[in-house]
């Protein structure tokens, strides 16, 4: 990729942004190329042509803000950007076909060890970075693209959740920030709930098996089910009663309620045994059903009392 | 679309991140919706089928590394930064499809004021802005997103020139800097050459006609044309003997060789009339012949003398 050019005219050596750049060529590692597509190195990528609807989503992670600078890694970010935007596209019901990593970083960031976590996640999700760009910043910020297609059309919106529909969850919550929260208290970093907060797994096989079971509304949850649910149910213009949020191993019913970051997908469909079939045909966990969609906008409920927006938002 | 979800889980009140948005949304602009497309709002952007090869980059725009923020506006860096990220697909020969705008910002951004360029770009390039995420951090960074089609597929690479091929130019180049140096003694933004630094035009349509004539490869000047052409022959493992490096009017010869952020189109084909008869029946400006492609991988010339590698990098 070209990055923007700079404002004063400065020689360029060999050896400074182009040699970094195939630097990190290297770190992304060593993917076979796909035949009939270019990847990283021109002015953009090529693709082979998308199969159905085309669905795009970008996503950044700035070092310090999201992810705590003093007990993760640089590998860690990378990993965390990758995971974190691919969740969008799980929550389409898509299939992923290519990543691109936008990144700024102060002078002397180990640009290696970041870029070392972006080739895992994306090693891990079977689909190629296929393009980046670097420019100097004062934070390590990590923007992430990521395109998917949708054979046969039927994305899953936010939108089209109706009174009487299921409210179903890939699994229990509140991992990551349990993992979190021992991280602070001491916990290594190979700890199970700790790897959870540093590599997080889209659900990208449950997001394709409620779609083509017919899902009516999808979303994944990234800053809190408590917060995450209004905005589904906002989109929808409906309300919800939930009968439990049901907490991963290790975690607090707050974590679970508000914690975000676990990347688990709601799920909203008529016919639950459907979701079932498909999840158990694919050898996926059994999911998790928490609750029903109600028509009035204003009820939205937690075992019958009122459930706050509780999750996280930046202030601007 | 969702944000990646913070360490800490605080308590979310309407009007914060979700109220900016909707502003945001308002600042882009006025696009009449895209029948059967979904754009900000859900988890990712939803489109209907790309026709051909899919073409995507991302390049990023850092206030006061990119653009000066003492001499220029945040609307102005929103505009830029989409305009640069465009010219990549112009480069390809593509057309574009979707926008998706990454910004990072400390608390106190006018991001009303940076989104209110994304949109005029966005508006005068006929392409929407299909998706966006928004993160706090000390820079104001925009990563830019773009994705386009080839029907028929036949992106154009830098890799495709051949030894006797000819190198033809857009236009003029030099006017970017020109401007910025003109901006820098006091002249008003308003001014012609400043314009072109603060507004540059992508060469979408050059860039279609150049594919369809059948360009072997092509290239857009973010960096510099000595800079940039370096690059192209790398890629094709040839060499060049440029003739003369064509100067905008007001721009000094260092300004046209090296200044960068044109976004003309190098383009290299083995048949120029070819060319020019697309650009005329297209209506466009005729392109300027300023060199060919040598087989020799070190000659790298203009009028007889070696050409440095001279422009913009970031040291890393």
């Amino acid at each position: 990729m070209t990055r923007p050019g700079g404002s004063t005219p400065t020689r360029g050596a060999d050896g400074r942004e182009d040699d970094v750049l195939q630097r990190i060529a290297r770190a992304i590692g060593g993917r076979t190329p796909v035949p009939g597509e270019v990847h990283i190195g021109d002015d953009a990528a090529v693709l082979r042509p998308l199969v159905g609807q085309a669905v795009i989503s970008v996503d950044t992670a700035v070092w310090g803000v999201h992810l705590d600078a003093d007990l993760f890694t640089l590998t860690d970010l990378g990993y965390k950007a990758v995971a974190a935007a691919m969740s969008d596209l799980a929550a389409m019901g898509a299939r992923p076909r290519a990543i691109l990593v936008a990144v700024t970083a102060p002078a002397g960031t180990d640009l290696e060890a970041l870029h070392a976590g972006v080739g895992a996640a994306a090693a891990q999700l079977g689909c190629p970075v296929v393009g980046g760009d670097l420019s100097r910043g004062r934070d390590v910020a990590v923007a992430v693209t990521v395109l998917g297609e949708c054979p046969g059309g039927g994305a899953v919106l936010r939108s089209g959740a109706r009174p009487g529909d299921e409210i179903w969850l890939t699994a229990p919550v509140g991992a990551s920030a349990a993992g979190l929260r021992r991280r602070r208290a001491g916990a290594p970093s190979d700890d199970p709930l700790v790897i959870r907060h540093r590599r997080p797994q889209p659900r990208l096989l449950e997001g394709l098996a409620a779609r083509e079971a017919g899902a009516h509304a999808m979303m994944d949850i990234s800053d809190g089910l408590a917060l995450d649910l209004h905005r589904l149910a906002d989109a929808s213009a409906c309300g919800f009663a939930l009968d439990e949020i049901p907490a991963s191993p290790g975690a607090t019913a707050v974590e679970a309620r508000a914690g975000g970051e676990d990347y688990e997908l709601l799920m909203v469909c008529a016919d639950g045994s459907a979701l079932q079939t498909a999840f158990a045909a694919r050898g996926l966990a059994a999911p998790l059903r928490i609750g029903r969609i109600v028509a009035e906008h204003e009820h939205r409920t937690l075992g019958g009392q009122p459930l706050d927006r509780e999750g996280f938002q930046h202030d601007f």
